[in-house]
C-alpha cells in the first residue's frame, strides 16, 4: 500500500488502535488535490515515560513525532504526551501493547518485570556504549531479538534515542572502598540496583521528579540520574557534592519507540519507512545532542557551582565489575528467550572491545597526554 | 510547496538541475490515484567518490538513496553512480556545483583545494570522534558555518555517514622512533600528509583502488586506508603486515551528502525533510555499522590472516600530536572562514574532550580492565 492508494476514513478506523482521523482538505497550506486523492489526516498517540519536554529525553520523543510529521506533509500527525498526562509514566507499556496509545517513547529497562530481557534493550552494568549498542541492535541480530521479545506483547520497538555515557552518581560522602557502599541508600533503578545490593546498599526506585527531595530529606544517600545535562537540571550538586564518573550501570542508555503491533501493520509502505527512518535520525540526533550538551553542561557544573569530580577506585571498580557479571548473567537463567539475547550481547561486547580496545579508547588517552588534562 | 500541490512536468523539470521526469501512473504497485494529484516521479542524480556498491562508503550513499526513495513513495528517485560512471571521484564536487548532477556523496576533506575549512566537516589530526563531530556539526554551531561554506559553491551539504575511528595505516617495517618516519613514502591524503611530510616522510596522494599495487611494487612503505573492516577488503595485509592502531590522523570520518543549491530551494518542504532525515539516519546506520564490521573484520585478521597489531610509542605520539597541532592551526590562517571554523572546531573540541575524558574513554579503560585484554 503506498501513496498512490486511496484510503477511506473508514479503512484507516478499522486498522489501528486509538486513531482518530480529521478531513484536513489543505486549504491552510496550498492549493488542495482533488479530495479524494489525499490520504487523510491519521492522527496518532504517542505515551511517554518523561516529563513534557524534558531537554534530552521528551525533546528526543518530540523530535521523532516532528521528523514524522514532515516527513509526511502531517499525513501522519503524532501528538506527544509527557508522562501523567494520559497514563502514569510506567504505564505506557501496557497502554501502547492494549491500544489504549499508538505508540510509546521510553527506556526498554522500564519492562524487565515482563522480561529481564528488556534490559538489554537500553542498557546493563559493565556493558555497551551509545555507538556499540547502535551496532549490535542495528547488524549485530539484535534487532531480530528485540522483534521476537516485543512480538510476544504485541508491540515492534526500535532505537529512537541514546543517552550516551551515564555518570555514576552524584554522592553526599566520598566513596573511598568498596565497603563504603555497605548501608548506603541510592537511587538507582533496574538491574544496576541489584549490583549495589549485592555491595550491601539499598536500592531505592525513584521517579526522577522525586530525587531532590529524596536528597534533601536525608532519605537517600546519593543518586545517579543520566548526565551532566540532565542532572544540572534537577540541582543534585546543592545537596550531594561528589559526582563520580564514569559510571559503572549504563555506558550508553538506549531510548525506544513502541509501537502497537496492530498500528504498525496498518501503516504504509511509505508510512512505515517514514516511522523506521524517523527513530533512527532521531537516535543520531539524540547522540550528538548528548555528546556536545554533557561537555557544555560539565563545564558550568564545574565552573559555575563548584562541583567535584571523583572516580572509583580500581579496587572498587574491580568489585564493581565482578558483581556486575555475576548479576547481569544471572538475570538471563530464567527464560530460553533472555539467554539467547544475553548470548548474543555479550559476543557482540566481545568482538566490538576488541575494536574498541584498538581503537577509540587509546586515541582519547593519547589526545587528552598530548593535549593536556 | 507540499503534497497535495500538484507540480506539472515542465514545472519540475524548470526548478532542478539535471533532473529528468518521467511519468509513473502507478499500475505496478496498486491502484493508481487520479493523474493529477500525485506528483510525478522525479530522477535526481548522486554521484559519489566510492567505487560502485563499495562496503560502507558507496553502500552508504546507497542506503541515502534507498531511504528517500521509499519515503517519498518513489515521488524522489535517487540513482547512484559509483566514481567514474559519470564523473570521475573528485570531479563530484564540480559536477553538482555547476549542475551536471544533482548531489553528491564524498568525504568533505577531498575539497580542501577549494578552502581549507573542509577538512573541518570530515576530519583532521588529533580531532573529533565520531559522535563528537556529531555533536559539533549538529548543536556546535558546525551546520551553520558549513551552510556558509558550501554557499559560496552553490552547494549545501549534510553529514551522511561516518568511518568511526581510522587505524594508523599498514606498514612494511615496524616503526620504532619518530626517525623511522624520515624518507617513508606512505600514501595519506590531505592535511595528515602534511604531517607526514613535516615528520621528513614523502605523503603520496593514491585513490583506493591504486594502493594495493603501490605496496606490491614498492612504490610506497606504508598506506592507511580506513579501518579493519576496509582494509581487509583490499588485502594490505599481505604487503605490509603491521597494523598501527590507533590513528592520529581520522579520528571519525565524516561522509556528506552535497546538494546543488538550486535543486535544493526546488524540493518541496515535505521533501526537504525526506532528504535532510534520511542524511541523519544514514549516519546513524554508518557509525553503527563500521563500529560492528571493524570488530568482525579485526578478528578475522587477526585470526585467519596473522595480522600483528602495534601501536606508535608515547614518544613518537608526541611529536605527531604537537606536529598535528601546528599544521591544522597553519591551515586556518589563509582566510576568515577558515579561521571561524577552526576556532569553533577547537572549542567544541575542547568541551568535549573534557566530557569524553570523565566518561566513555576511562569507562571503556576500566571495562578492559575488568573484563581482560
Amino acid at each position: 500500500m503506498d501513496r498512490r492508494t486511496f484510503l477511506s476514513g473508514a479503512a484507516i478506523v478499522a486498522a489501528g488502535a486509538a486513531s482518530a482521523c480529521s478531513q484536513d482538505n489543505g486549504t491552510q497550506n496550498g492549493p488542495a488535490a482533488p479530495a479524494v486523492a489525499r490520504r487523510r489526516t491519521r492522527r496518532l498517540r504517542m505515551v511517554t515515560t518523561w516529563p513534557a519536554g524534558f531537554p534530552g529525553l521528551g525533546t528526543a520523543a518530540e523530535r521523532t513525532a516532528d521528523y514524522i510529521r514532515e516527513m509526511s506533509s502531517g499525513e501522519l500527525d503524532i501528538r506527544v504526551h509527557g508522562a501523567g498526562e494520559i497514563v502514569g509514566a510506567f504505564e505506557v507499556f501496557d497502554a501502547v501493547s492494549g491500544g489504549v496509545a499508538d505508540m510509546y517513547h521510553a527506556a526498554e529497562y522500564y519492562w524487565q518485570g515482563r522480561s529481564p530481557a528488556y534490559n538489554f534493550f537500553c542498557s546493563v552494568p559493565m556493558g555497551l556504549t551509545a555507538t556499540e549498542i547502535m551496532g549490535w541492535v542495528e547488524y549485530g541480530g539484535g534487532q531480530q531479538l528485540w522483534d521476537e521479545l516485543a512480538g510476544q506483547f504485541n508491540l515492534i520497538a526500535f532505537q529512537a534515542g541514546n543517552t550516551g555515557h551515564q555518570m555514576g552518581g552524584w554522592f553526599k560522602r566520598e566513596i573511598n572502598s568498596i565497603s563504603d557502599f555497605r548501608g548506603l541508600r541510592m537511587r538507582i533503578p533496574g538491574i544496576a540496583g541489584n549490583v549495589i545490593r549485592e555491595l550491601g546498599g539499598a536500592a531505592v526506585a525513584l521517579s526522577g521528579g522525586e530525587i531532590y527531595q529524596a536528597l534533601q530529606s536525608g532519605a537517600i544517600d546519593a543518586t545517579e540520574w543520566v548526565g551532566p545535562w540532565n542532572d544540572m537540571a534537577f540541582g543534585f550538586y546543592r545537596e550531594a557534592p561528589f559526582y563520580y564518573g564514569p559510571g559503572f550501570h549504563e555506558p550508553g542508555a538506549a531510548l525506544a519507540v513502541g509501537i502497537n503491533r496492530g498500528v504498525w501493520d496498518s501503516l504504509s509502505s511509505d508510512h512505515k519507512a517514514i516511522v523506521r527512518t524517523a527513530c533512527r535520525a532521531a537516535n543520531n540526533q539524540s547522540v550528538a545532542e548528548f555528546t556536545y550538551q554533557n561537555g557544555i553542561a560539565l563545564e558550568t557544573l564545574r565552573t559555575r557551582h563548584g562541583v567535584q569530580l571523583r572516580d572509583f577506585s580500581d579496587e572498587i571498580w574491580r568489585e564493581i565489575g565482578r558483581v556486575s557479571e555475576q548479576v547481569v548473567a544471572d538475570s538471563a537463567r530464567n527464560d530460553e528467550l533472555t539467554r539467547r539475547v544475553y548470548d548474543s550481547y555479550i559476543e557482540a561486547r566481545r568482538v566490538m572491545r576488541a575494536w574498541g580496545s584498538v581503537s577509540e579508547a587509546p586515541y582519547l588517552q593519547r589526545r587528552d597526554m598530548i593535549l593536556g588534562g
